[in-house]
């Protein structure tokens, strides 16, 4: 068995994915584009509302007109007319007059506020009284008060979210340009692993990766090019990473728990056209055999055999290349703060991730650390989170706050 | 314009939201299970592994054989084979017999530990050294240690994550129970609203809402059924929301900013068949004009015209609407907490939304409420966050400690 070369410190391999580059930009309907990274920086290409704006039901008035208005001392007004939902108004605003508005609607010239219509009292022969002062602007949306043309409306990175679905909406976008969707190859290897459907003798174990890790690279926009289980074979390991390698920019192997395939897997990754061989074992608990290398602008990863070490990876570090490549900005991981019910030991030098169930007591979260070895996927499905106990520490003590992450 | 009835609490609405019964059981194949409510408990049919499994590379023994084993003194066993993966080896262990074995391999009758290959010494003749004791069980993962049969595996209710689709994979499920996925038809009401493809003339503005609400509701697992943009026209709206309640669960009214379109929504909501009017103005800010009426288990929306409140009542109800349509288990939402760095004024009475934009400084998060009026999308996309202000307050201090509600 070879030893790891280095282990490598999480950061170090997180600023290795750092170096890919974006896959290249296409373009999308608006309404197809949530969750996907915007390409460029998106520049208002012109202003919103694009007219002055009525935010209440009311009157439109040139405020002096209004100035000092009350209870006792309303001013009266001549209502000309009525303001139309979704026109220009056919009417200028002159001294002492009045127009009717609804919410949304747009000011006529010469009116500078609007009176909300508890406000205003008709007295018949169309004039109205106001009881409140008004000053120039009060429930006016001005013509570019919302978004101004030529300003940076969404940065380049940003993940398209409702909101701005609907602010590209609002300025009648209906394609936008954002990363294509990073292609994922997932190779399962063991003589000991059967195809999910399949029944096992015993001995034999279905497989879970694949599954696993499909899932989680579509959480992160991924498409799945393909998904086979590879016995433990040399020739068919490197034909199906061949394979991968043109389908896909990423190729996930998983499993391969012998030594044996740890070394072939490590060997056919260097074998690949232009390949770096960037990393061989990481000081993450679980995780330790994490395999990384890159064949031009294509990401090779190894993963641990067992289901433990093969999530957090794809984690720690599967979800951050998949974001890479679409060129999202930095952003805040989904978290709570927690504390922890009972000591956990670590090892310095090592980072270690440790699954938590959180449960409130109260108004504080406790994170409640799930027991037994990493591997198993039952401890996994008990977690709705993970806290990380750093490199400089040997463990995190009884009631200590932590940060838990939230599992997605 | 009619005023509102009485303003219902946020708890009220969301209380009232719980009244609704889970949609359909639907069976899906487990990889497009993913995001989707687990619909009934799920318990294990089989044990996972199966079998007694090696956790290392290394040697099966029975575990007295090698008790008391140290450098200065090895245990000296004859190794009588290997274990096949993948299959039951053929050897029933004896005393003093070892035989060799890898990660995951099945352990053979008679063994009852192994020992990693780092404390094993072949010394020639099929005879191996060892030189480090194990208690029975080391390095073994038992049959069921992982999952038992008849345990309950995932509860009904659970988001199905990377982890759960593995442990029904593991369990050989190839498709998987979930409440089908909720029906949601949109309606854009204003005679000032034209389709985003369009070149608004003065007084006229792109339809956002429906975009942003298509968007937020398919986040939430839901089909959207119709999308259509309807002018300030009595008739036409109720043969809209009348279309709506016949293809969808849920039917959202957006806009109709004027209060004579709010009245008609309320109207028409009451006159669909066994229909029930259950909110008409919430005590909550943005968002006070929601609408909520049910037709038998449908649910009627009426949301606020400006695309602020909608979002912000999305956000609140019809998210919780569509999971509860699920059957989702409560759970966390995604937060940070973080350290406001400026008062907001509230009202008593009333539950608060603050649009926030949060930045790290140092170890500590900062939440910077976004100035200006809640109506405007540009504010919706500069914060990445909201702070509620609870109904007993009347603000928020800056420096406070917040919990800030990450959008999604």
């Amino acid at each position: 068995m070879k030893s790891f070369l280095t282990l490598r410190s999480v950061d170090d391999v997180l600023d290795m994915i750092g170096e890919f580059s974006p896959l290249p930009v296409e373009y999308v309907p608006i309404d197809e584009a949530a969750g996907r990274y915007l390409a460029v920086n998106f520049f208002a290409p012109e202003d919103i509302p694009g007219f002055d704006r009525s935010t209440v039901d009311g009157y439109a008035v040139r405020a002096r007109d209004v100035f000092g208005a009350s209870e006792s001392s309303p001013a009266l007004l001549r209502c000309v007319g009525n303001c139309p939902m979704g026109a220009t108004p056919d009417i200028i605003l002159r001294e002492g007059e009045t127009v009717s508005i609804l919410t949304g609607g747009m000011l006529p010239e010469g009116a500078d506020a609007v009176v909300m219509v508890e406000y205003s009292r008709p007295i018949g022969d169309n004039m109205v009284e106001f009881i409140r002062s008004q000053a120039p602007g009060d429930h006016v949306l001005l013509h570019d008060e919302d978004v101004k043309q030529g300003q940076l409306a969404i940065p380049a990175g940003r993940r398209l979210l409702p909101q701005e679905i609907g602010l590209l909406a609002s300025l009648g976008q209906t394609q936008i340009g954002v990363h294509r969707r990073p292609k994922v190859s997932i190779i399962s290897t063991g003589d000991e692993v059967i195809p999910f459907h399949e029944v096992p003798s015993p001995g034999l174990v279905r497989d879970v990766n694949s599954h696993s890790l499909a899932s989680l690279c579509r959480n992160e926009g991924a498409i799945i090019t393909g998904n086979v289980l590879v016995r433990d074979d040399r020739e068919k390991l490197a034909a199906s990473i061949r394979d991968g390698l043109e389908a896909a920019d990423v190729v996930l192997v998983s499993g391969g728990s012998s030594a044996g395939m740890r070394d072939y897997t490590v060997e056919i990754f260097q074998s690949m056209p232009k390949s770096q061989l960037l990393v061989h074992g990481v000081s993450i608990s679980p995780g330790k055999p994490f395999i990384f290398a890159r064949s031009e602008e294509k990401s090779l990863i190894g993963l641990p055999g067992h289901i433990g070490g093969a999530l957090i990876c794809a984690h720690v570090f599967v979800r951050p290349l998949l974001q890479r490549l679409q060129d999202a900005e930095s952003h805040i991981e989904p978290q709570v703060q927690a504390t922890l019910t009972r000591a956990v030991v670590s090892t310095q030098g090592r980072r270690d991730y440790i699954r938590v169930r959180l449960t409130k007591k109260g108004n504080v979260w406790e994170a409640d650390p799930i027991l037994g070895p990493s591997g198993l996927i039952s401890g996994l499905v008990q977690a709705n989170a993970f806290v990380v106990c750093p490199e400089n520490s040997e463990g995190l003590y009884a009631g200590q706050d932590v940060i838990a992450l939230l599992l997605r």
